[in-house]
């Protein structure tokens, strides 16, 4: 029995007219309400389980709408792509067809290649705009970076938002420049060889403008999550809560040109079917970037340290492409910056940076002290790529170390060992914006809801929050535009030496892994990593099964060091290194704080 | 890091010491105090996560004895044994070495050849006790199964319960003869051939007599079953929790020699953890029974027709030895009775009898109006024998037929094709007590709570249950002790020839099962199913690889049928029949409602 899949929202039919179609189990009753080009108030037809259709021949752009429900209650559409004047305003019908595309030549990018830059639309620059991130491509491709991660941009309420509210799952946020600017957005990366990934959320709804109980049963208590109701994904009806989610995936590869999508916390989506919401995405998701003739990849961010969401489906996975790997930006930020407050004190050994390295999780089954139990599974036999590295992300920065970035927290001769190995790891690499230059701009956490309650709470929430980790200074209230602010990027930093300077660091990092054949395609290559049980050192080498061979030496001790690595390095070829080196028969002697990064290729063959 | 196991409750030591251990995280202090062979008041030893502990020396059997938490509350021990004065009396040390086991020979059942016997130990007998089914074990030999699946025994609050409000997990029921009496059920059993299979309860614990939560987390509010708090599988110290119910699996192979454990509705067990807690007993239980040189199994009850669970691990499934089918049940049971109401909505075509038999799940990713979702995933790679199938159960009886046997609701003859299609299924049958003469003896739920708001609670409960089945007649009060006496099996069946005859037929149908080679070994055969889409027949062929082959040829039709059944029965051996046959050339010719099993071997080789 093949499944039935809906796709709700507005599609233009072949004859021009319009097809309205929502699913609202919840009513009796169904109005489609239009209020520009003309006013028009139509009952919609009902079909099973709470389907409502409706067509509308002969309008004009621009058209504005709503759903009146049960005569009453006046409601966007849920599967809105344009909400002009935001979660409580009308819907306004996009007409994908309009959109001019120049990236014909565009086929999207492999994950293996990926050098992903996190940033948030509303703090990169001062305008705060998708048109404000394309005037930033020069920057991009400057600094080497091909692929673009942008937080979440989903309709949430108000002006600003971290992004994790989103409400209206479909429609690019207005003050961000709407669905017209974000394919504008894309269209510019892809000529530019850039990829798009978008951050999207499908574990909970945002707190205001969330109106979707009273159309259907989208959300369950069988299963509670931190921030909010738990999305009903294997109850009654739940059919048509995946399909609005899955289609959701679809659309923003379809009519946006999105390269993949980074799922956010995969850890707060149950569900007990046997035929997982995930797996299902990952078929329906990759069929659909097949039909489109590119390439598209799902990057999960997980808690779980399962290796089963990325495990393929044949050996009972779920088949997603890759997933975020928290572990390595723990054992690396607590190992530098010597915190252990939090999660960070199951970490903090030179011993679990290497493991992060080679096997992918460090928490494979082993103790944890934080969370009072065994956690996870080993992912050894996960290849490096299907795990993304960091040593900062939007989490890290505004929760775990309440606003800081690393460049805040050690100085600039670690901040570049950690940018090292972040950027040599065999997984890969994510940065997150500004970290090019170690800019110490903070990034807050920030709301902008109306209800000033529900505003108030998220406050206390948070100051709660930063009093459990026993921390009381810098906090920020989320709702004061102040807090928003001054996360805001400072461009002027190019001004800067010491930015210059980190910003060539990662120049030459990034053209080293995108050029060196151990380096770039990290999917073929091995990794042994050997280190002092002290800490004071590590290498990294990696070779493919083609003879290259490169490794990385790294001196993190205050003093010195005189580091074996057998007798590879004496006739090897320094390809990189921010201080002076000696090279010794089976060593090489480094100066405190300091990393060389060697061609070994004409060893291995 | 290797795991550290904790095994809770008492256990006695090479020098004869007793050692007591309890988790206790939510206290700051445990004493144990000893009202018998002497009084004693002795505070424990704080370990690390809130394990106590403390040894005494020289005591004389019995003793008895509770744990006093912070001085104040006194409670059972959450690991005992042994509750002789019941859930909220004092524990009792079981000396496990002091029971004579007579089954050094009996190293257990193969799954493959297990019939099973399910049956409820406080109403099987009028003395419902563990002594009164070793009474019994002539019976079930004649009757030629072998192996008896006790519902749950664990310690529940009163004198008589349905088996699924246990509270301590450990200590068998006292009013059944308590651990004595078990094991000597099970001693007599296995020098009789028998196998016994316990009905364990992972997902929840019963409402009186939980004291649990004065102990420690033994539950979380992540996640909601319909039948209590849901026991916490992946939160902070769910490593406890783990190691008690997975040590008490193991408890009841090792000291009582059970040969599997029916695990109680898995989807209510939830765990986010990698390492699934039914995928870690499963590797702890196998090892274990490795360890003590027997077969042990675990079968799952599974409303969630998803292969994972019985799916080798190499796979990424669980590795669980079986599951129930309840798409068999509901298939047969609604094609018989003609039922329709609540999930048999869902059933009522042979299609769906006949794809149970070849697939194992009906429900395998299709529609399901009664569930309003797609529901399942393919088994069809499952072996059979992984599958137990049933006409009857406990469940089926007294929630989906309101306390009436099949026998009550069909007339005997479609009762002998329905036990028919069960014990020559390929799957692993199971027959629930009394099934084997038709007993019309009801089966209700029943429970004996002191606590009259919880039993008034139950009662309207069910009643509520009742009413949306749109039924309202023929309701029994759970806590009435009628309800119960009513459940009381009649021994005096055979006295009743309808009944004797019904008995023959199952002795027959079990001795073809058996001695047949193409069913015997349902894991070494394949199965063909043809029916007529009207329902009227079904023909079931199995064969072997080696070329042993029969086939069952019903006809659920009031007429006489003649059914196709290729060249191979005019040749063939009537291996049973109860009314005439005709055999043609390649068809035969039955009575209304009636079968046949030919053996076609010589004609396949």
């Amino acid at each position: 029995m093949k499944k039935n899949h809906h796709q709700f929202g507005v599609s233009i039919q072949d004859n021009g007219s319009l097809k309205f179609k929502v699913w609202a189990p919840n009513v009796q009753q169904v109005e489609l309400n239009i209020s520009s080009p003309y006013h028009l108030r139509k009952p919609m037809i009902p079909e099973q389980n709470g389907v409502f259709t409706t067509y509308v021949d002969i309008l004009s752009f621009p058209v504005e709408y709503t759903y009146i429900l049960d005569g009453y209650t006046e409601r966007a559409d849920p599967a809105s792509t344009w909400q002009p004047m935001g979660v409580n305003g009308p819907s306004k019908v996009c007409d994908h067809t309009s959109f001019k595309w120049n990236d014909e030549d565009w086929t999207g990018l492999d994950l293996k290649e990926m050098i992903i830059y996190e940033l948030h639309v509303g703090t990169y620059t001062a305008q705060g705009t998708f048109k404000s991130v394309i005037d930033k491509i020069p920057h991009l491709k400057q600094l080497g970076i091909n692929t673009i991660e942008l937080m979440p941009i989903a309709t949430f309420a108000g002006e600003r938002n971290w992004g994790y509210d989103g409400v209206l799952l479909y429609a690019p946020q207005e003050s961000y420049g709407g669905p017209i600017g974000l394919k504008q957005l894309v269209n510019a990366c892809h000529q530019n060889g850039i990829a798009v990934i978008l951050d999207v959320v499908y574990n909970h709804f945002g707190p205001e403008g969330n109106h979707l109980e009273d159309f259907g049963p989208y959300f369950t208590s069988k299963y509670t999550t931190p921030w909010g109701k738990a999305i009903n994904y294997d109850g009654e009806y739940s059919t048509f809560v995946r399909d609005f989610i899955i289609e959701n995936a679809i659309h923003w590869l379809k009519y946006f040109h999105i390269d993949g999508l980074r799922l956010d916390a995969i850890h707060g989506i149950f569900d007990q079917s046997a035929y997982h919401i995930l797996e299902e995405l990952r078929d329906r998701f990759a069929k659909a970037a097949e039909e489109e003739g590119r390439q598209a990849c799902l990057i999960a961010e997980s808690d779980l340290n399962d290796p089963k969401y990325v495990s393929p489906q044949t050996n009972g996975g779920c088949g997603l492409d890759a997933q975020w790997n928290d572990d390595f930006h723990h054992s690396v930020h607590s190992f530098v910056t010597g915190s252990r407050v939090g999660y960070f004190e199951d970490y903090g050994s030179v011993e679990y940076i290497s493991k992060a390295l080679t096997d992918g999780f460090v928490y494979d089954g082993i103790w944890s002290n934080f969370r009072k139990r065994y956690h996870g599974k080993s992912s050894a036999e996960i290849p490096g790529f299907k795990m993304v590295n960091f040593i900062q992300n939007h989490d890290q920065i505004a929760n775990a170390s309440h606003g800081l970035r690393l460049a805040s927290l050690v100085d600039k001769k670690k901040y570049l060992l950690a940018s090292t190995l972040l950027l040599l790891s065999p997984s890969t690499p994510l940065l997150f914006m500004g970290q090019e230059w170690a800019t110490k701009t903070p990034f807050y956490f920030f709301t902008d809801f109306e209800d000033t309650e529900l505003q108030e709470a998220v406050r206390k929430g948070r100051l709660k929050e930063y009093s459990l980790n026993g921390i009381s200074e810098g906090f920020r209230d989320p709702g004061d535009i102040e807090t928003f602010r001054e996360c805001l990027l400072d461009w002027n930093w190019n001004k800067d030496e010491e930015c210059m300077e980190v910003f060539r660091h990662y120049q030459k990092l990034i053209a080293l892994r995108k050029d060196h054949p151990a380096l770039n395609r990290s999917a073929d290559s091995q990794t042994n990593v050997n280190y002092s049980e002290e800490g004071e050192w590590i290498t990294i080498e990696k070779s493919t099964n083609k003879g290259d061979s490169c490794i990385v030496v790294i001196n993190f001790s205050e003093s010195p060091k005189t580091i074996h690595v057998d007798n590879h390095v004496y006739q090897s070829k320094a390809l990189y290194s921010t201080e002076n080196i000696h090279q010794f028969n089976d060593s090489i002697t480094l100066e405190p704080l300091s990393f060389a990064v060697y061609d070994s290729t004409h060893i291995c063959v």
